[in-house]
């Protein structure tokens, strides 16, 4: 077994990170006060059964009297993990209980990490399924593009609860977002764009979905092997339908070739992009450079040639987070019982998240910030609001 | 769907029980304060990155920086809920929540209600195998004999995280520091008693084993068909084990045969033992008459035959409460990383629990109090002792 060595140890003595995470960044509480046998017969038994037998008559009111309609499972198969890839499940355990340290933070939900050992696509689907009657929601988190996709189009077509991966879902509502706002900032609207996304993973495929759907002029989106095009040998059933929507001048070749006279630059990989090929951008360009730490185009750089820029760092402005959404989206779906998030709530999610910005709006500020309490109620209500509009809210 | 009547929601809305489990009992809180960007810095991207690194070198170190070590997921699937037979996983949720509650309040740990939705012993396994990473220990809860007994076995054999069916090993070990008790205050050791025992189902066999391994002097178990004795037609596995080495007298037939002259009932059914069977047993009887609400032998019959009565209740002395035994067990295996609970860990956790009687000693105080602050640090210290000497102890 690998030890720890001297070093080692003194690098994270001296790591405040480390230090925060002594014991975790989580803890179960108790929701109501057992301090005598009378607390105890009813919160336990014999009180308890009384409860269970009504939950077994009605099953719906499982929703009144236990936590599970506050409850959303982070789940993962720790191969997606951040940046640094497939690590596992145990390694995965810090950032699925930051998720879910932001779930209550933010968004007021109890939130449990599992971190799953699965082989395949059916093993997760199974596994998640199996524990869905703990859970008011799901929020599927860090795993590797293309399986994300099968995982989470199976989840939400068994289960009742909604499913959520969210490095799809969430960064898509938020970069969409952002994009309206400079888009109005810039005296246009979405359909007088031409964006070129640069990832063709989980994030970059959910973020050209989102972009389509909400009537981008065009975009092209390029994966290690260039741009995706109708017809190109190889594509995953994901890209190969982004490919029949998209680029509909057919460009192919690098990333470099699609951005000449492009009005906007969404990165959503760590491939950097040099000035030479930022300056061949449009006039009145946005950047939303969002790889981390290093974004495609430093904001210094790509400020020079684009008239608003956005990053996913919390340094500089605009920061591309997608604590924006994921508690806001969840803490309307389950205050509705709603069976599904659609694309409907998530495009009503964006518009809310943008709707904040209103007069205030800046190259600097086209996006509200992390901590704008203004956020999870606005996009929890429009959340709830779409959901009895579609007809998926129960509750 | 069925819907509440008028007249339930009334009955609901005066009972305290449904009050008190309004929005469910527990809450996750985080542990870490995030009120600022620095805060994020550290307890998400991009600082939990750096943990997240430091665990996929070194395993172990999960247990430091994250939450597992000291989480318990309290597993069903629903088939054997309290008294209330198979009502499935939702219903049975407020127990689940309960027994995290109990393992908070008296514990110090966190614990997860899972309640699955299987159809077989293999997905059972499977699914808890599959989520193990996230947490330290598994407490196995109201699943039905005998696939409880299966399910157990193999979750131990497979994961290197303490696996225990409360059911079984909770109520087990409180019998039997009870037991070593009632001996001692009738001035006899287990070796001098025979024990009936009413119940072949989870609890009534693990109760007939741990007493066996403990040297009582014998016992003859019952079933709904009679007493169990080798060779009888149809056995489980498990029933077959216990006859193998039990009711040495090859007693057949009812239960009031074998209780003629017995020293020991143990009621873990709900068939009730009429007064004049009670009238024969030996001199000095011990009664632990455990069904709910209804003890086996009301403890006012019992009184007047035998010299120290139980009951599962609060409200008569010597209440047999597996709240005595859990808590404390998973404090102790997880406090030093136990790989398993053994049977020398609960029979530690026994004497340990004995013990704390001590010269108080009476007919009314064989077993502490639930509330009895001395419990779950005796009993874990034990338990630690105990793993570090048979070196299932990692940490």
């Amino acid at each position: 077994m690998r030890v720890t060595t001297q070093a080692e140890q003194t690098n994270r003595n001296s790591d405040p990170a480390f230090t925060l995470h002594e014991g975790g960044k989580l803890e179960v509480r108790s929701a109501v006060e057992v301090t005598s046998h009378a607390d105890l017969a009813l919160a336990y038994t014999p009180g308890v059964a009384r409860v269970c037998s009504a939950i077994a008559e009605e099953g719906e009111l499982v929703n009144d009297y236990t936590w599970k309609n506050n409850v959303v499972a982070v789940v993962t198969d720790g191969t997606a993990v951040l940046g640094l890839g497939n690590i596992g499940p145990e390694a995965s355990l810090p950032v699925m209980e930051g998720k879910s340290l932001l779930f209550r933070e933010f968004g007021g939900l109890d939130s449990v990490p599992v971190a799953l050992t699965c082989s395949d696509v059916d093993e997760f689907v199974e596994t998640v399924a199996r524990m869905a009657p703990s859970f008011g929601g799901i929020n599927l988190e860090d795993i590797a593009a293309p399986r994300c996709f099968e995982i989470e189009r199976r989840l939400r077509d068994r289960l009742e609860i909604p499913v959520f991966h969210d490095d799809q879902h969430g960064t898509a509502i938020v970069v969409l977002a952002a994009l309206q706002n400079a888009a109005r900032f810039t005296g246009r609207s979405l359909g007088d764009l031409r964006a070129v996304v640069s990832g063709a993973g989980a994030s970059g495929l959910a973020v050209s979905r989102i972009l389509l759907n909400a009537g981008i002029g065009d975009l092209a989106v390029a994966d290690s092997k260039g741009l995706i095009y109708a017809g190109r040998e190889g594509l995953t059933p994901e890209k190969a339908a982004i490919a029949a929507d998209s680029n509909r001048a057919g460009l192919r070749g690098s990333i470099e070739g699609a951005l000449n006279g492009a009005d906007v630059f969404i990165g959503l990989s760590s491939g950097e992009v040099p000035e030479e090929v930022v300056a061949t951008m449009a006039p009145q360009a946005i950047i939303c450079a969002m790889a981390n730490p290093n974004p495609e185009v430093h904001p210094d750089i790509a400020q020079t040639y684009a008239s608003v820029v956005a990053t996913g760092r919390s340094d500089f402005p605009n920061q591309i987070n997608n604590v924006l959404a994921f508690p806001g989206i969840f803490r309307g779906a389950l205050d509705v019982r709603a069976s599904d998030i659609t694309e409907g709530m998530k495009l009503a999610a964006a518009d809310a998240l943008a709707g904040l910005v209103g007069e205030d709006l800046a190259a600097d500020y086209i996006i509200p910030s992390a901590f704008d309490t203004r956020v999870v109620p606005a996009i929890a209500e429009a959340v709830r609001v779409q959901a009895r509009a579609e007809g998926v809210a129960r509750g």
